[in-house]
């Protein structure tokens, strides 16, 4: 078997980002968390930790930190179903990737939900949250992607409904004689990041093209909304952040009746997926009463 | 000189994450991009981007994006006092690195201010924004460090004021006998991601030491206050976005009259500066009137 005590002080290192923290989680003092990570260094022959403000883990080290947090959920299962067993460790910390725009509409309700355990999220498209899964270094994710990321399991949560918006100057500045290929192609679009496409999709949608044009990269789900709001640009937003702008006409929809509907599926990972359990029912709980159905 | 039609392909692909976007922002076909990047590769014998979803510069690719970048601002101050020139580009772009609750709370305000120009924010900590002007990938940030970085101008904006908050219910079910190491100890704290010290700083503020405690991470300005309010954790938000929430009480202040206060600071690349000029007096006038005076 591995040395988990020297496993353990790796992943705080890597999960706090600095020995100190290190240190102050695992109650030892941070010269201990080094020796540890350096003895796991040279028993495997190979950097773990890169050395920096965060300290961050190399593939190896991230490979291992994941280890750590599968096994740490698998032994509380255990202690679910044992509870004679002494209770040593801390909390277990669950590792998810959500999408920016699932956070910030429904996403904390489910986690509100859930009892006995510590929330590490990372956010990322919702065409890219998978690729976490894929690599290992999350146990489940919020994603565009229906198929079952090999290991896991995969249930359809609704859609996150998103609305072309911008402020109503912006409209009779930029779409005065209509929303068209030509005033498309002049007005600022807001662009989450590089990976965000909904813009695009929306056009597609809409008018059967794709149509370039400039636009500002904000990459903030509320952000989104201020920069809409005071007319920087007209972006998607989920509708649930807008409706209330909506209603009382400090944003408009670029085209009526043209939402744009994005499928979601809860992805986790097979083999702790009872453990999962809580947060599994939590968020389709959550889901089924936010998103839109199928 | 170098050729800039090349250098325009690259950094196109690199700010839009795909040859498919460069063509349209540029109005050529994708394997006039391509070929153009090839040729440029060729040329400097080194690989400029990774081609994947999305297309990355590698560092000499960033170099290079970054270089384009300031030779169209230094372009669009030549079109401003030469007006004869034929503006033959499109908008230009400005990339500023900026910290998450800067852009909650009264960034966006301020680049509502500015005219003829399209916004690429990066997101850091206020103590990590700085590192990006530092190796040339942003042309200004707003950061916690005075000191200017070299070849740049600094200017203090004045302080970004935090209150340590969190929901009734969660006060009374963890703070019940008060706020003390003890209590701290097993509250879980609310941590943006592993280069927010917020939480730490505040701790060591108002007890002169470090206290460990169990986490969430969560990283989002708009998602910890969503976090604080279900009662996941308590966590450091901006006064200004929770002060509406302290008023009617869903969150409370952890200790009355504890605030941290984050000096923060407009640094921005000398070269450039005064076609900066626009932007710099709207951040001044924004901060000016949204951060406590120091």
């Amino acid at each position: 078997m591995l040395d988990y005590a020297l496993l353990s002080a790796l992943a705080a290192v890597i999960r706090t980002g600095s020995f100190e923290r290190a240190a102050q989680q695992l109650h030892v003092t941070p010269s201990a968390v080094s020796q540890r990570v350096k003895l796991l260094e040279e028993k495997l022959g190979t950097v773990l930790v890169v050395r920096g403000t965060p300290c961050t883990g190399t593939p190896g080290g991230q490979r291992l930190c994941q280890h750590v947090e599968q096994v740490a959920l698998l032994e509380s299962e255990l202690r679910h179903e044992l509870p004679g067993i002494r209770d040593a460790g801390p909390q277990v910390t669950v590792r998810i990737a959500v999408n920016a725009d699932s956070l910030a509409t429904w996403f904390v309700a489910a986690m509100a939900q859930t009892q006995d355990c510590l929330f590490d999220l990372v956010i990322d498209d919702q065409e890219h949250s998978a690729d976490w899964l894929r690599r290992g270094e999350v146990l489940a994710a919020v994603t565009s992607g229906a198929k079952p990321v090999q290991g896991c399991d995969s249930t359809p949560l609704g859609a996150l409904r998103y609305i072309a918006t911008a402020s109503p100057e912006f409209v009779s500045r930029h779409f005065a004689d209509g929303v068209h290929d030509a005033s498309l192609a002049r007005a600022p679009r807001l662009t989450f990041n590089t990976k965000d496409s909904l813009q695009t999709q929306w056009i597609r949608q809409a008018f059967g093209t794709d149509i370039a044009s400039p636009t500002h990269w904000l990459p903030s789900s509320q952000s989104f909304i201020d920069a809409a709001l005071v007319g920087l640009g007209w972006g998607m937003n989920p509708e649930m952040l807008v409706a209330e702008h909506l209603r009382n006409g400090r944003l408009i929809a670029l085209i009526q009746d043209q939402p744009l509907d994005v499928p979601l599926f809860w992805q986790r990972s097979r083999i702790v997926s009872s453990r999962l359990g809580d947060i599994t029912r939590a968020v389709l709980r959550t889901a089924g009463t936010l998103l839109q159905r199928p």
